[in-house]
């Protein structure tokens, strides 16, 4: 079986380099640049805003993984918005999270504000810990901010040979319920990654909205259309302009909401909105939707780790993954779909991990100019090449 | 807190009716029928073909309580259905299920192939039981036949104090892959409970397909169009006209296929028609649309209780339910909505409960008249007026 967790041996050696996109970036030569230079100023920013090395080092590698999977909303861009919450208070780099509440099979991290991603990570750690000693697990985590990408913490339990389940609520209102016209509900993703055996892992991961807020803005910032079905505007309409739910720059306005996902057809996309909310939030104690006082982007998680071998013969339920995934890739192609052949979830994730590890990651030029911005502010001798 | 559970109490007092649908049924004049006769006679078909007498009145109540909820699709038409199956050797009536993986938080239940139920509500059961000791509990079962309305079982964690969740696989393929063109997967439901305060439970209940089968063949057999999305015909393209999946007495055709839900706007709801085989099929190690060799219509399952106390203290997090759905109860409605109001999932099932509860449930004249017949058949001396 590969290794999907992040490698930075493969990524000190990787180039990137930034591209021009269309319409919002300056037309000029494009750099390359070394992988390893980049991640020490993303990590050199952050332990000089007060984090631990180790924490800084985490984070830094869990958004560059998300860039290579091909989530670039969840990406290195996410630097600069860090740096400014801990300016804020809202993120607290010094703060270690704490286990409480804990069982032989359960707990409750409370991550005092520090990453999400140490909190989330360490979550989802403990979950697999405590499911190889009892088949199955549980583990929330309250005070938690924003975890970014959650394939990166269920692929975890995958490689242990686990099912892992991550269900999160996000503290920040922007999706109507199925059939309201007001913002209720976060984007409140979920992920949920299993393994197979000459196949790579199966990976469910995404935000029970239409799309991830991300996606809106990254239109608005290029001027592009959207489907049908991400957004209604302020009179439920729905509309194809993002406009109508973003602001030019590409961050949430007060204007419209986001659907849950499928709502155009029907309230299933729309109950798991609100599972999560449950799962993410209520159950763990965390913060929710209903609280009058909230910490910003607040995100509240459920993880669950699940010991495949307790069920079934862990060979067998690999070589049985495979045979679905082959199944599922026999089907003969619908020849209006818009890609050449049916995929299992994931598989966009590993194809792109593929691409980008040889052929580089598009930055786009703003967040690279943020990122070196910040750097200058901080005093940071940044090795990288100015690509003014 | 109000009981969910089926009281045969209640049931035993209420009144049936027939009701004349349009098209379908014979006009004539609408008997009533006591609901203990009805029960009773559902109860004698299934002992006379050789259950016990505990397990044939655990279907029928199950299969009522369906009715009651307003879900007639999954109701007491399936006495006649089932007691077919039973004499073709798909359900085995006299079989016990037997515990086997047992660990303290996880097992395997091997259904032998008796009513689904049986082994579904035993599988919940157990973890429930489980899951008071270990916080968290997972529980499979395996030779398994159609277990009828999912809700039905996580609620009995609802009423625990947990939060209940249930995957399962069906295999009997109508469902196609994203952007695929065969059918694939069964209709793979899922459901998950958890209870509120003095709200009724969160009850999410439903297939991962854009519809089950059943409402396919009503529209059919009611000469009805269906939604677009539902179902897509053999060239792939969308229709309105059920008889492209469906014969005309509503059973399932060869043709057309059924879309994962959401499908017209992504790929998000067939990756839940994926994880319900993975969970609910392969990792118990139960029958899966990959085997060569298949049982008609086998449910495999998994069935995870959470004890919310563990994570939460209970009286907390019921108070946040309730305030959570007044949030979703509160939020304005759009005004081309088809609802008066924005609703929790499991409203519709609490609503229907409350009404047919005083109001009778409509049994259709078909279904009505096979149990009917089928009694003649087996010598049973019915004291349930005819309707001829």
């Amino acid at each position: 079986m590969h290794s999907y967790a992040f490698d930075s041996e493969v990524v000190r050696y990787m180039d990137w380099r930034l591209k021009e996109k269309s319409g919002t970036v300056r037309n000029q030569t494009v750099p390359r640049i070394p992988a390893n230079e980049l991640r020490e100023t993303g990590v050199t920013i952050f332990t000089r805003l007060g984090a631990p090395r180790e924490y800084a080092e985490l984070v830094v590698d869990m958004l560059i993984e998300a860039n290579l999977v091909g989530h670039d909303s969840h990406g290195i861009r996410y630097v600069t918005r860090y740096a400014e919450r801990i300016k804020n208070g809202i993120i607290d780099p010094t703060a270690r999270p704490e286990v409480t509440n804990d069982t032989s099979s359960t707990a409750i991290i409370d991550g005092h504000w520090t990453f999400g991603q140490v909190t989330a990570k360490k979550a989802m750690r403990l979950a697999i810990e405590k499911a190889k000693k009892t088949s199955i697990s549980a583990v929330g985590a309250i005070h938690c901010n924003h975890i970014g990408r959650l394939g990166a913490y269920t692929m975890l339990a995958a490689e242990s040979d686990m099912v892992g389940f991550l269900m999160v609520n996000v503290v920040h209102p922007v999706v109507q319920p199925f059939g309201g016209a007001s913002r209720v509900f976060g984007t409140n993703p979920i992920s949920v990654a299993a393994p197979a055996g000459e196949e790579k892992p199966f990976l469910l991961d995404f935000a029970t909205s239409s799309v991830a807020e991300g996606k809106v803005g990254l239109a608005a910032m290029n001027k592009e259309k959207i489907p049908l079905g991400w957004i209604v505007d302020n009179d439920g309409h729905e509309t194809d302009d993002p406009l109508d739910f973003c602001l030019q720059n590409g961050s949430v306005g007060e204007n419209g909401r986001l659907l849950s996902f499928g709502a155009r057809e029907g309230h299933k996309g729309y109950c798991f909105s609100i599972l999560m909310e449950i799962l993410g939030g209520i159950l763990p104690g965390a913060g929710s939707i209903i609280d009058e006082e909230v910490h910003l982007n607040e995100n509240g998680l459920l993880a669950i780790a699940l010991d495949i071998k307790r069920f079934t013969a862990l060979q067998r339920f690999k070589k049985r993954m495979d045979s679905l995934f082959k199944k599922i890739h026999s089907a003969p192609v619908n020849p209006e779909f818009q890609y050449s052949d049916v995929q299992v979830p994931g598989e966009y994730e590993w194809r792109n991990r593929e691409k980008r590890l040889t052929g580089g990651i598009d930055v786009p030029q703003p967040a690279w100019d943020e990122i070196q911005h910040l750097a200058a502010e901080l005093n940071i001798n940044s090795k990288l090449p100015s690509t003014r």
